[in-house]
């Protein structure tokens, strides 16, 4: 579902301790971010907060309203700390009640597993009042759709399925198009060609991101852009650009 | 400077199109983390923002303010896309000046380099006027500290080295205290056991991360204390009442 009349756009929020005491290494941010580009809607903003009801419904309350969609990745398990569904229902101002379709699917998912559907797995059950399901394909227990806030799972494996399960059903734009133009060329002496490149085209961001290999500096140059032929004759314009300024490119980045 | 009568938090601001469209892996957030806590300040918010000025103003002011220190990573280099000086500038309503220590730092460390200390290199010795230098041992150009906003630079192992320097220089409490034990376990058989030994300890909190390894199920249950000798006891103590329950626990984790 293209419109390509304005830019879709999503904020995430990674609910989780463990990330922000650096036990944990975030996967999320940008396989998200990835998969969102790919059904045309940018991720625009990322806020990490813990595991605390007050805080999550602070990021979601302020976010959910300024962007097209908002995820959140994390707390949606079986344990006392999995408290995402509750702030969800607080944010939006609903009670949470069990929903009989997800139920039914741990029903089924723990029939011959030891311990079968004890309270805790029922807790993967509960929904706000008004949730939709998102298909699970990995480990039964549902994602939940409230409105526009999309609630994944925080194991990046189990995120990855459910966006895979959403693929094509979410309203969005045009994917951004990035060409990337490395160089050995520290930044710092290219500042004013990047610059200008940039400037004579609207429409065109071009970020530069150095780098130390091999014992050289050099820097690779994204170019990004919704409209996919003006990247890449961006991308051929820098990459001439570059080489007259005596600097070898590398298409494709380095 | 250690003072155990409060709670000292940070937040920090990734500033980034590159960690948002996917392309970068953030490395930031988890060595900033654990370098925090050493310090005896703990992570407590994290907001991810485009290259744009007002989305880092932002959330700059809404940080800054609630908690004791306010981290940024990207956006110090000497391209256009560098805008982070500019921001906190803007944040602070202060002009930018040329730190005349800066200068001389660059001018030393490209006095011999091609090309030598040109104009976008001097962007590098920007500061928001009033501010102070963060030492750079890796690359010359430095951070810089805004009142008790710290700027690093983006590049990892640049920012670790801006970190490195500034060990025991910050004020802060007691660093929390984290001990893992793991063990073959379905979370959601022991969901009742950790809530309960979590209830009975105040002052200590206990997260549960599931895993799928080997073809089998089980999760490391992290219990964290600014109180160390608590930590340890209820690790202990949930070790003891796993074996009890039937699972071999693994101290340490899995």
């Amino acid at each position: 579902m293209v419109d390509q009349s304005r830019t879709w756009t999503a904020a995430l929020v990674v609910i989780g301790d463990e990330i922000l005491s650096g036990r944990t290494q975030d996967k999320n941010v940008a396989q998200l971010a990835t998969w969102l580009n790919g059904e045309g809607v940018r991720l625009a903003e990322v806020r990490i907060v813990p595991d605390d009801t007050s805080r999550i419904v602070e990021a979601v309350n302020a976010l959910r309203s300024t962007h097209d969609y908002l995820v959140t990745t994390g707390g949606i398990g079986p344990t006392h700390d999995d408290i995402t569904v509750d702030a969800i229902a607080a944010a939006f101002g609903v009670s949470v009640v069990i929903h009989p379709e997800a139920r039914a699917i741990l029903e089924d998912y723990y029939r011959d597993r030891p311990g079968g559907l004890n309270e805790a797995r029922l807790r993967m059950a509960r929904v706000p009042d008004g949730a939709e399901l998102i298909a699970n394909p990995s480990s039964g227990a549902p994602g939940v759709r409230m409105g526009n806030v999309y609630m994944f799972a925080g194991v990046p494996h189990i995120a990855a399925s459910m966006m895979d399960g959403l693929t094509g059903s979410l309203e969005g734009g045009r994917p951004m198009v990035s060409v990337t133009v490395g160089a050995r060329a520290p930044e710092s002496e290219v500042a004013d060609l990047l610059r200008e490149t940039e400037a004579a085209r609207p429409g065109v961001s071009i970020g530069s991101y150095p780098f130390f290999k091999d014992g050289r500096y050099g820097a690779n140059f994204v170019i990004r852009s919704e409209d996919g032929e003006l990247a890449r004759e961006t991308g051929s314009e820098l990459s001439r650009r570059l080489a007259e300024a005596g600097f070898e490119p590398v298409e494709g980045g380095i």
